[in-house]
């Protein structure tokens, strides 16, 4: 049987594009598991696994406890609020602690860049990164993969377009690497103010026109506008972004050429899209939710022979 | 096999009668499974219930869960705090993410009338309505009906009286339904101020002191004084509340006639009840809430099968 | 078949020593359960144990949570926040509807000091204190037992000093009794501040100077510095605490025997313990954790008997 070369999943940008192809064929077998009248299987039996998640979280946490169970893994969730991190706890005692219960697996959310890749060097436990501050969200990069290859046959030759707040997305980061490996080619489309300096040293094209971005890509991946970070100074506001940077049906219907729409969500409907996109049949977002449950099950079903 | 005739449980306005005595009777089945030494029965294996909660609750959630595992199915809680919802998703997004992880069924309560009946329109997934805003709580009254009936044989000829807070009360309007539909008698008692201005359209009759209430019925469904809206204007105070409409131990002792005292809870002691009323002989309190996991397991297993 | 002399754990002040041992074997096969590569027994599969936690906590829930999916019960959380508690219900209302629901055995925390012993007066299912206020802590003082004799052979006959604020402390209390009901000699020691005034009717030695406490003990059980009560009158600041209680590697290299170093966890790393001595071979907390699980299968599978 095929291993990955990683017994962490930490981020894309560490693993081998054998890596990324072995998990999107294991997670192409788990979506026909999850589209069965009998949806488990007993693949991870007697293994423990925790989701700590130092951050909220809705459907990430959800699609991890169900690919968990799925995999017919025991589940204990763990989250910050009213934990002993408020009271002063380092986070590798907090995770010393779940392990000394014989725990097998951390899957772990947190506000800090580089949080999990710290654990994973002091710890004996496989450890899943499901978003580390900006920093990476690798199960997300690899289920967009899943989602485009499931739509178009192949992610090599592909031309992907990432719009958005391409500074503070860490599914941004994650989706570059994993595209790049498997040969896609990447554009990253946005104002100014959301798009980091440094980001042309990823070999990715820039724009700032989202009609250029359209026009070029075979996939357009819209990124969320994160209401809760209106404060930062330059930002555009949410009309103004609306205005130059919000993709309607009819954007996507004028173009020459197909085009495959998606969202990481959740959806800010009106601000980067309008309804009648998102729901569009260009779009394949809820593709990539239920994509999720099966990469998620891949990641750690792989992890679990390491 | 005898079936429901819908697809979805969002009220008892749109129940036949029928239907409420498929529940029942099935109710009753389950009722001898969960006091068995083995509690759990496998008809739901496989089946995946997503119990999604807008707003707190504690019984209606813990009774919904139990319910669910005593059926064997697997669930996934999710509350909006600390969800996507406070990232301004729409709830249709939200519950169409969760849909596309592969939920068979959503059991939910929101603040917002009519909420699971939006839903129902618009997903596959069978929905139970666990209490939309002032509007329905069809399980609380599904779970009164079973309790009258194994109490006293029979809904059909009896007379029920719910007293308190109509106004405010979701408890009240499912009742109302599903005794009529059973062909109960059903009076309303309270203080003018809490008594809705066009209930008489609903057939029932109409009372503003307790004592003949009391003296007409077979029943009395006493309705928690909801604490957390004392602000409403033209409501009496809870001391002129308890002075007027509080029930004590003695009032039931000195009626003509033996009287059922039932509350869907939680009771406040000392305001609608005293503590000898509650705990009187009189009162079927806590039988309700055995039978509410029986109710449930039964409502969840007859939608299962549409 | 053994069986304990109590239906609940309320404290270890009611446990004959015949009980203790019980639980300690019983844990020391659990340990060799959780150790294997099938973690999982089906000793209590169809018991339903409910977990009622009206005070946060991480790791005790998340112990006792292990522990009941290793022996196959099923699981049920509920904690006060968001819960029916907020809308004036009584805690004995609150039990008894959880109870309602065919639940089996109630874990509990509370604020109060005597809560659980108030509710197995007038409950039928088995209750384990999960902490109640200042008072007791039992499974705590049980795994600090099992992991003393699993590191020294024995208890009895050996020299356990308890160090920092006795005075706030449930852990305190639990392991004095338990460690004095096998055999063992205790030995306080803190500020005078932090040690109850009435600790001497115990039968403890107290002491104000750490060293004295190192050099007389063969384990040192450091509690931890309750952060969020520094607001208490009397209090030495954090700073003067450290300077003159705080325990570092070097302290314990120089004594002129062995020393073993517990810790109920969370550990404030550089308050009451510095990180050399947290992480030195002396420490055994991690073991403590390990133990926990173990222990608190033992005590949930016994009291399922009674």
């Amino acid at each position: 049987m095929q291993q990955l070369s990683v017994r962490h999943l930490l981020g894309i940008k560490n693993l081998t594009e054998n890596d990324i192809q072995l998990i999107l064929e294991t997670a192409r077998e788990f979506k026909d598991v999850i589209n069965r009248p009998i949806k488990k299987v007993p693949s991870l039996r007697d293994i423990t696994i925790a989701n700590v998640f130092f951050e909220n979280s809705t459907r990430t946490r959800l699609s991890f406890e169900l690919a968990e169970k799925r995999l017919s893994a025991d589940v204990v969730n763990f989250s910050a609020s009213g934990s002993s991190v408020k009271k002063g706890e380092t986070l590798l005692d907090t995770v010393n602690n779940i392990l000394a219960m014989k725990v097998d697996m951390i899957v772990m959310r947190h506000a800090s860049p580089g949080a999990p890749h710290y654990l994973s060097d002091r710890i004996m436990a496989n450890v899943v990164n499901a978003g580390d501050g900006t920093h990476e969200h690798p199960t997300q990069a690899l289920l967009d993969s899943f989602s485009i290859q499931d739509k178009l046959g192949d992610v090599a030759g592909k031309r992907v377009a990432i719009i958005g707040d391409i500074l503070h997305s860490r599914v941004a980061l994650s989706n570059i690497f994993c595209l790049q490996k498997q040969g896609a080619e990447v554009m990253v489309c946005g104002p100014t103010t959301l798009i980091p300096k440094h980001i042309n040293e990823l070999g990715v094209k820039v724009s700032h026109d989202v009609r250029e971005a359209l026009n070029w890509c075979d996939v357009a991946n819209v990124l969320r506008i994160q209401l809760e970070r209106q404060q930062i100074k330059y930002f555009p506001s949410l009309r103004e972004y609306s205005l130059y940077y919000g993709i309607t049906k009819k954007m996507l219907d004028e173009l020459d050429r197909p085009i495959v729409l998606m969202h990481p969500g959740p959806i800010n409907r009106g601000v980067e899209l309008t309804s009648d996109a998102a729901d569009s049949h260009h779009s394949i977002i809820l593709d990539q939710v239920e994509n999720g449950v099966a990469v998620r099950m891949a990641v750690l079903y792989l992890l679990a022979q390491m």
